[in-house]
């Protein structure tokens, strides 16, 4: 299902085949938590910006409005009218950084739900059980996300903890897939490694994960609070030792220069919140860096964000009367500057497949890196 | 400039030749309020949501941006890249309704800004020179809008005030649009009439203004506190005073039912807040009457807001999911309201339209009043 179309250096152009489509990778995941991407996005927006996967949250779908509400209206695909793939996430990243109180067991996780405060649990099996009722395409396996400066023997611990749920995620998705009434039976997994900034934990649950054939293999808790070296580092470490003949996905990650360093690194998939987020803020990237668009200096601007940019918001608008609609709280400037930002994610993206297939990977992304550095 | 192409009854359907196109009267002007439509909607969205005019608000340009800013910058067709009609309130209604701490003088009005406090001066000679700046296609003269309430006294001197300034707004247009560096030296001026609930104040204030040979005549001050009952009378009593070959505006109004009555009487220009404000608040117009989507019966509702309604949220989203995006605060949930609340009312003037040329109207407006009232 995903091949390899050409390697430069690490650096991997892949394509994988779902029953949602084919993606052709390096690509960025577009996130749309609550099953909407923030800022006024529609899917049918996505059409529009590149958008080749769209990523929702096990965690909010579960917890509003239901992810047997989802699978009643015939999943999150028809839910949101978006034909091409989703991933969801495990539900685990958030049990640990947005829920109540919450008490770790073998079993899984109690918490409370950050919305109503009632108490959820929520183990490998409920986790794949949730995603199999939202019917995404990738699923990713549950996992705790330690904190990057949690001691050496709580990372172990946990990671050992993450591998034993990862079989149990394993076996209730075979199950699963092979239930009458569900919707997606040829849903993926996706297996993530752990490990805080320990080398030796990282490489030992690589190679650990790496023997159960998953679909795709991703590195989390990374971005974390660690630095941008220690992450890089982590992935000259932990990277060679993950299939290379399957998907490569660095979890919530992260800048242009955190993406072009990765890419290079043998990553392929990537997911952040960056664009959107900075983008409701008045924060827009360029190919000189990066803009708020809230300066006075662009008062009297006339010119888009970006020059020949063919994004929505470029197109049409000037710097000077979007920052009059953030100025003024309009939330057509939030969504204006979202849609550029994605965009600007997404033909990045595509640049970098043309740079690997044509093996200039190395140049192009010290040319970007430097021009992105420079601003104008 | 004005024709009538047909009536039926005192029912109009005209047409209005513009610097910026022709439009089809009956017609409701989209409020734009600070140059955009509340709710994430933008000029390039309004092409599919049939407006033929943009209504901005000369008070909350003037304190933000700021028209020198906007005229400096091509007007405020090329700020906001709009290129057919735009009509410019006053700045009246706004001063009296939001401004703080104000003093009504024979030269105009003192008050402090509602952003920052600062004390401004407005007066006719003033809101004609900011209209001019923001070179709209039609100005609206500077007016006081008395309480529905007022007593009698008061609103006979404020609109013999009223009326003292309109003469002023004429003056000024006119040399405004002579001078070279006017950017639309073609904007027309409607007057506004006034007098509460005062039979014989409205009507003799309505000869007043119709010898002024203005490109248009509104109707101000309804809506503000009477009842419907009352405000029909007003029309029955008013626009027969009013030139029949001119625009007939009634300002600020209203619900459909109150524009199909209003249009019976001979009004053929409307603008109101409610589509988009009703929007935002998950209140949508149908032919079977209004929705709230909060409610819980959508929750597994997978039709459109109105099956066979072409609006961009009708032709792709379900009642479901976008309940889901009102109850999760996405503000997608707001925009596809708001599309879908201003195409029905834009969709209603064509049928209105339509029925006038075939002389049905009555008839038409008597089985959609009974349609919606009856729920479904």
């Amino acid at each position: 299902m995903y091949r390899i179309i050409k390697k430069d250096g690490l650096a991997k152009r892949g394509e994988l085949q779902t029953v949602h489509g084919t993606v052709q990778t390096p690509l960025f995941m577009n996130v749309g938590t609550a099953a909407a991407i923030k800022g006024a996005v529609a899917t049918t927006d996505l059409l529009k910006i590149k958008t080749q996967i769209e990523l929702s949250n096990t965690y909010h779908l579960h917890v509003r409005p239901g992810d047997k509400l989802i699978k009643e209206l015939g999943g999150l695909h028809k839910f949101m009218v978006w034909d091409k793939p989703i991933l969801t996430d495990s539900g685990g990243f958030q049990v640990f950084s947005l829920a109540g109180l919450r008490k770790i067991k073998e079993e899984g996780v109690y918490f409370n739900s950050h919305v109503d405060g009632r108490k959820i649990f929520m183990g490998p099996e409920e986790s794949m059980q949730i995603q199999s009722n939202l019917a995404s395409t990738i699923a990713m396996a549950f996992d705790e996300c330690p904190s990057a400066v949690a001691d050496r023997g709580y990372v172990q611990n946990s990671v050992d903890r993450t591998f034993r749920w990862l079989g149990r995620c394993k076996d209730e998705m075979q199950r699963l897939n092979g239930l009458e009434d569900t919707i997606n039976k040829h849903q993926m997994l996706f297996g993530i490694n752990q490990g805080a900034i320990y080398d030796d934990i990282r490489v030992d649950h690589a190679k650990r994960i790496s023997e159960l054939d998953l679909d795709g293999y991703a590195l989390g808790g990374l971005a974390v609070g660690e630095s941008h070296e220690e992450m890089y580092h982590i992935l000259d470490v932990t990277v060679p030792h993950l299939p290379v003949d399957k998907p490569t996905y660095l979890m919530g990650v992260g800048t242009p220069a955190n993406i072009l360093e990765a890419v290079d690194r043998g990553v392929d998939f990537f997911d952040c919140v960056y664009p959107s987020r900075n983008g409701r803020h008045g924060h827009v990237y360029t190919n000189y860096g990066k803009l708020n668009l809230f300066n006075q200096k662009y008062e009297k601007d006339m010119r888009p964000i970006e020059e020949g940019c063919q994004c929505p918001a470029c197109r049409t608008y000037s710097r000077a009367y979007i920052r009059h609609l953030l100025k003024a709280k309009e939330m057509l400037g939030m969504r204006l500057c979202v849609l550029h930002n994605l965009y600007f994610y997404n033909t990045m993206m595509e640049e970098i497949r043309e740079a690997i297939e044509q093996e200039r990977y190395r140049t192009y992304k010290e040319e970007k890196l430097y021009r992105m550095s420079q601003g104008k």
